[in-house]
This record gives structure tokens, sequence and C-alpha cells, in this order.
């Protein structure tokens, strides 16, 4: 009931505005579209990738916490409602299986179509032997990094503090081929205690590598996007409202799509998590 | 009907009785857990992987070609017919998303249950400016790398010719903690011109890299592998039976779970695939 209550209140974050749900037969959650999030013709993909990870995560027979989330943005979503189901399709002893999709009528009054499906595994994990192979890169400290405004003027840019380290968008769509990695710092905007979903739609904010690495905006969009969790709870709540590092790299562009990897660290250097990307774009 | 022909003929490769699928109900094909791919409690996750793409690849629906793939191992496939689940769940112009499970009955008689889940993007591509990012590394040619055997006493390992470059199995299981790259030069045993599944399954070949980072032969299983393909059915036939450069690394081992990034490239410098997994690990 709190969620319901959540979206009236003055004081909510934007975030929580729009991973707001409301539940109806079991695991179907109805939410809503909200303009704070929204991208070019739909809401912000990241945005996506939370609501259906908090879907799940409010499920009343999950199992531990995200290990791995995998959406795939089979239609842009319009203004308006729409229907996300979760269901556990299997429960071992410490891991879970989950499929889940958003529905939404493509007209009012029509059928709903799907248009996103994902999975999620989700996990109980104890303590072993840790070691990392990907170090956080020597880069300055968040402080020293000076804020941007948004890139380009979509309001879901407005949600962020974006603090780039390297590989910002070309000071000039001159064509001119370069690297295609970035690195910034970032957090919400207003400031916002780290979770899972936050952290997953974090993954997802790199703007497309094909416009840095060929200093050309052509049209371009997610196809699908993978999270890997390398943090419990506990390191979340141990990086709090404090910066995270993220960075991302194409592997490959070819023939209409390209790839991407993303690493996510917090301050104290520790990977919360690692993502990877395949996206459309247009010659 | 020709694959059900395939799987008597005397001179059927092994992966062509592995992916053998009979078609039933609309989207349902029965596939048979062959013992040449077998691993220690199941079939080898490659070649489960490469016959859920095998179903939706002959479908009659299917559009285009697979560009994105994600396979979640819920449990473990066990010996006998199994049933794959393809379903389409939106078409567009030029991208497909499907859902795709596989189904058995853990005993005789029993109710089937979902073994596996997995998500599919296919999508017709067209030229375009393509360019790498990831290139091949330096490294001696195939010929020079001698072939190493099984390196543990499984069936699937001896359905590849290996050719390590760098990291293989350590030396000696002493925990003494190494890098988690691996280099290896692969083809199918005996060779078979390369496809989409032959190339989804490559995708898993590497071993544990908790092993290599370790030096410490732990239980450890993937749970979620997703695969890129950058490469279109020209570069396919254009391999053949060209041997593959597979390079796969770790990125963060922590409280049970690491995550792998892998690439593969042809001889001739091309990145076929890129590939990501999230692997159980014990203590």
């Amino acid at each position: 009931m709190t969620d319901i209550n959540t979206t009236t209140r003055d004081d909510a974050h934007p975030l929580d505005e729009a991973l707001a749900l409301q539940p109806g037969a079991p695991g179907h959650y109805s939410g809503r579209s909200t303009p704070a999030y929204w991208n070019m013709v739909g809401p912000f993909g990241g945005v996506t990738a939370a609501t259906l990870l908090a879907a799940v995560l409010r499920h009343p027979q999950v199992l531990g916490e995200p290990l791995s989330l995998t959406v795939n943005y089979a239609a842009a979503i319009g203004e308006g409602d729409f229907t996300v189901q979760a269901v556990p399709v299997r429960t071992n002893r410490s891991t879970q299986h989950w499929t889940v999709s958003v529905l939404q009528p493509p007209a009012p009054g029509a059928e709903p179509q799907v248009t996103t499906t994902a999975t999620v595994v989700t996990a109980v994990r104890r303590e072993t032997w840790s070691a990392a192979d990907m170090a956080l890169p020597a880069v300055p400290a968040p402080a020293r990094c000076p804020q941007v405004g948004p890139l380009f003027p979509v309001q879901w840019l407005r949600r962020y503090e974006m603090r780039p380290v390297g590989g910002a968008l070309p000071p000039e769509w001159d064509g001119r081929e370069a690297d295609s990695l970035s690195q910034l710092w970032m957090r919400d905007a207003p400031a916002r205690p780290l979770d899972f979903p936050a952290l997953a739609a974090m993954a997802d904010i790199f703007f497309p590598r094909v416009w840095l690495r060929r200093a050309r905006q052509v049209p371009a969009g997610t196809v699908s996007i993978t999270v890997y969790f390398h943090a419990g709870a506990p390191l979340l709540a141990a990086t709090g409202t404090g910066y995270v590092l993220g960075q991302a790299r194409a592997q490959e562009f070819r023939n209409g799509f390209f790839d991407q990897t993303a690493q996510l660290w917090n301050e104290a250097g520790a990977l919360l998590a690692t993502s990877h990307q395949i996206v459309y774009y247009k010659e």
C-alpha cells in the first residue's frame, strides 16, 4: 500500500515515483510511465529495466537478491499505464529464475501487447572467497570532475548528476573516428541511497557508443541489455548516496548493431555491477 | 523431416545429432540429450544454448538471423527427451523477439518442469558503416599452438579441438592466485562448417575462471549466459571449418558468483561474437 501513497507524496523521489507499482492478480503489477524519465519516444530504458526488477523484488515469493537481469526492448513503451507480469518459473535452494514482461495496449481500448521481455535470476548469497579482476581505473575524484548539464534536451538526463572523466560527447559532429571509451562519475539527482533498481538503471546511462566512435549523431537504441549484480544489500548500503564510476566501451560495430561492455564501481573501488548491451544504429 | 533422418545417419556430425529437433505443436520441438556432449551432471551448457537457438532458427516464422541470445540454466537437463518451446512474442519490421524454454519431466511420468529459460532477438541486417574496437590479439597461428587432449574426463570436451594460446589450466592445484585470462584456438571435432548454433556453443567453452584465478578446482556452473552475434551468414560461411580464437576473462568474483566476458574471432581477425556469463562457484 505504501507504493500507492508514494506516487502522491510531494516529497517522493522521481525514481520512486517511476518505480511505483500497484499489485493486481498474483505477479501482475500496474505501473505508469512518468514524464520525469522520458527519453525521445518512450521512457529511458534504464528505468524500464529498473521497473521490471522492482516488480520481482516486491513479489511475495522472491528468494534472495538480484544476480542477473536481461531486458529486451521489443517496442517503445508509450505514455500512461502498463502492466508488469513477473513469474517465478523455477525456484531452487539458493537461486530463483524469473520471466518478466511488460504489456501495454498500443491504443486506448486495444488488446495489450508485449513491449518488453526480461529474465531475472535472484540468489541467496553467502560470504566466500572473493576477488576483483577489474579494478577501479585511476581517475580523479568526483569533486575534481565538473558536473555537466544534460547533453541533449530529454527529461531523463535531468534525473542524473553526471561528472564526466573522459569520453564525453565529441565537441564537434565532424565524423572524426575515435576511441569508444567513456568514464563518468554519476548519481541520482536529487541524491538517493543506491538500491538494486537504481543500479540497474545506471547501467544503461551511457550515450550510444556510435556517437563517440564516429563523432556522428545517428539514430540508435538499445535492443537488449544484461546486468550482473556483484553487490549485495550491505555493499549498496555502504555506497549510499555516494558517486558511482561508470565505464563503457564498444567491442564491435557491424551492419546496424554494436555491443557495449560496462562496469560500475563505487568510490571505494568495489565493483557493484557489470553490464553489456547490444544497440541498433542507423547509417 | 530431414532432422529425423539426421539422428540415424551414420555419418552425421555429433553436433547435428545433438541439435536434432522434431516439430510437434506450433513452436514445440522434441529433442533428446546425447551422450556425445555430456558434461558432469547434464549436457554441456553450450549445446543447450545451441539447441534453443536451433529451435528458433527452424521456426517457420523466424525473421532474419540471430542477434542476441540469453540462456538461464535453471536446472540440469537429464538424460532422454526434452521439449523446446519457442514463441515469437513480438515481430517488428527488422527485429523479432523470442521467449524460449526447455521442459523435461524430472522423472518418468511426472509433469514436465522448466529446466532452462531463454530470450532471443533475431534481426534482418543490412550493410552499414562498421568498425572493430576489440581487435584480434597478437597470438601465434593455430598450427603453432599444440592441440591438447580433454582437460578432464567428460564427453563434450572430446567434441572440440582445442589449441591453447595462454591461460590453460594451472599445472598444479596449489591455490596460487593468478590472472583469469585464457586464449585458445578451437573448432568442432570433427571439423564442421561454422553456423550460429555452433558459434553459440563455442561461447561457453571456457573452463570456470575461478579454477584459473585460484588454481583451485572448486564446483562451478554457469547460471546465465548471453551471446551477441556480430557475424552474419556470409561471414560464418567465410569462416567455414577454420579455427576460432576464444578469449575469456573474469571481472569480479564475489560471494559465490563470478562473471566472465568473452570474445570469439575467426582466423582472419573478424569478431564473430561476444559473450558474457555469470557463474556459480563454491568456496
